[in-house]
């Protein structure tokens, strides 16, 4: 593996450990409670994280997201929004499958493949902006990831 | 620049620019308030930040830290400890300086100086483990500014 690959993977891999040893220390209570007076649950967080997740499957060419469903609830309303949440225990689940199914793509990728474009760059921009390639979106979802992990470390007590 | 090269840079600088647009539209009431009840004031962790920046010039060799009679306050002691604090002012002022001497340096890195070891590594273990770079350091500690940042923006009403 080439070491910029190796780097950027171990960084995501560590904040998804990261994540999983806080979620999993959390109770429903805590987790079902907002991060700040005023702001967003853990729970829709939680959600809000694995939706991001799931749309990483069709952006990095891995295949169909899982519930395209979800994005109403979780990316484009904002928390207390009205529309109605599975239950905790579907979205605690929901986050455990969305990692577990980028994990067996990430582990099958060249380096030459996380150089490649990803889905929301046209052929012709890629070519004249080579960055815009999966691993940079790699390091992009892992920097959205920490930034609302520093929020949810509020639930604990 | 190497793709890889360019683009943990451009999330770095990204996440420079996100934080100076929060930072400069907080005044010093709401940067002295607690992010959340109990939690870090925004003084305290602009200066943590700051002192992170600033001892990423030795530990990436660009030479002395600017004040390293900070760490004690910013980086050893947690918020409220009764350590004296600087003025805000002047902690503002500490988080500019140092993104400007890391700047001065970042630009005149060769891709081929990004990939060498980081001051905290032995040149005997980075024989074992070449990812522990300097690409690696700046990786890192733009997650550690963006997990914070999260944090900060509940300064804002």
């Amino acid at each position: 593996m080439s070491v910029p690959v190796k780097i950027v993977l171990d960084n995501w891999h560590g904040t998804v450990a990261n994540a999983n040893k806080l979620f999993d220390s959390l109770t429903d209570e805590q987790l079902q409670a907002d991060v700040a007076p005023g702001r967003n649950s853990g729970t829709y967080l939680l959600g809000h994280l694995a939706a991001v997740n799931d749309r990483m499957l069709p952006l990095l060419g891995f295949g169909e997201q899982m519930h395209p469903e979800m994005n109403e609830v979780f990316l484009t309303s904002p928390d207390k929004s009205g529309k109605e949440m599975p239950s905790l225990q579907w979205i605690r689940d929901y986050w455990k499958r969305t990692n577990e199914a980028l994990n067996s793509h990430f582990s099958s990728l060249t380096p030459e493949q996380w150089m490649q474009r990803h889905n929301s760059v046209s052929e012709e921009d890629f070519a004249k902006e080579p960055h815009r390639n999966k691993l940079n979106v790699l390091v992009n979802r892992a920097m959205h990831m920490t930034n609302h992990l520093g929020q949810m470390v509020f639930l604990k007590n």
